[in-house]
């Protein structure tokens, strides 16, 4: 008898931004399979007595064992557990979500994918920002900042990317966005643009920072990149407009 | 003594995609003011009692009246009530949020913004599409197909929207598709390009397809627009591949 997975996405990070179907599935859930970044509280919804496996990887920073998470899935899978693989924001979202459907695809083991709260909508909500206004907001798009090795990716679409009409969230990207933004400024975005960013949203420790796309830049040039963030860029709302 | 408002966000229409967060503001509220989307089962998580308005508006059809919604919030706010205004999918992406934000403001009411499932991350999950792939999906976009009048809006970024490396999102766009489609593909993007119908999502006429922008335009282009819809094409990862 084969197990089914469950990719579920656990939201940015405040337990109370799951769904009640991502409670559902942790509480019916033989094992958990977590990233650090999807833990915590979150954990405590989880079935008693299931098991809690921490697969460890972080954002922005070199993949772990992509070839290991996807045995664990399956050998887990393959005893006919009921498996969560948990994942924080949307699991679609930056998520390398592919990858693991495709290891279980080919193994015949079937899953699911229940979808989250994504952390731009989070950090946006926080800051009483709308994602998108008529006329001056019409596109709303979500890049990385980190390619598997933790650069900024090469081949990201500049030009889409320093359109003043949109709004961007960089996920992953504190560390390179001082790069960003130069390339940004160099197509000719403003370096006033508004930026915001949104550290350990839902945490204790959470902080917003509103600020300019140069400013940020500089700023962040200067501080080493602990917590996780979602930088937004572009045709911000201003919630004292 | 002033009311507060809680903009919640209801998720795609599957009253399980629901966050903890609404469910709790849900069932705390005086009075709560839902669209035509946002309803049926989700708003029996309401508290016994809480008054239920209906503000009638439609996804893709003009405005009812934003004056009207704005002064309904703000009565029902000075009378002292807990207002729960209930939007579908993410409150803040296409919502029309920052209107009826910048007339609270106006009126010194206190709200807060609950982020939630948008439509496009539901419809991928239930289609087994992650939003990005590492390398060919870097970027994913979200657009209204739909301005103020229901006309495709005439200052998209075209440029923006027809890189095959991408996955773009069209909300409230079925009825303008086969425009977007045809300038997509004037902009150099090939009518090949993968595309998925997303209908009704987590609903029981829930409708998924699977075709291409050019056949999508064509089926388009003949039916009546009656259920609301996500429409995504670009960089999809094929479920089968």
């Amino acid at each position: 008898m084969r197990g089914f997975v469950s990719f579920v996405s656990a939201g940015p990070g405040d337990p109370e931004l799951l769904t009640l179907k991502a409670v559902d599935r942790l509480g019916k859930a033989d094992v958990v399979l977590y990233d650090d970044l999807a833990s915590g509280a979150i954990l405590d919804r989880a079935r008693k007595g299931a098991a809690l496996v921490s697969v460890g990887k972080r954002a922005g920073r070199p993949s772990a064992k992509q070839e290991h998470v996807n045995r664990l899935l399956i050998d887990y899978a393959l005893t006919g557990a009921t498996v969560v693989r948990l994942k924080s924001g949307d699991a679609g979202i930056f998520g390398r979500l592919e990858e693991e459907c495709e290891a279980l695809r080919a193994a015949g083991i079937g899953y699911e994918i229940i979808p989250g709260v994504t952390s731009a909508c989070a950090a946006a909500a926080t800051s009483l920002i709308p994602l998108t206004r008529r006329h001056t907001a019409r596109r709303v798009q979500f890049i990385t900042g980190a390619d598997v090795k933790g650069e900024l990716p090469a081949d990201l679409n500049f030009a889409a990317l320093a359109d003043p009409l949109a709004v961007t969230a960089v996920y992953m990207g504190k560390r390179t966005f001082p790069e960003l933004a130069a390339r940004l400024i160099a197509q000719g975005l403003s370096g006033e643009t508004p930026a915001l960013l949104a550290e350990s949203i839902g945490h204790d420790d959470q902080r917003l920072l509103r600020t300019t796309i140069a400013k940020l830049a500089e700023q962040l040039a200067r501080e080493s990149v602990t917590a996780t963030a979602v930088i937004l860029y572009g045709a911000l709302a201003d919630e004292a407009s």
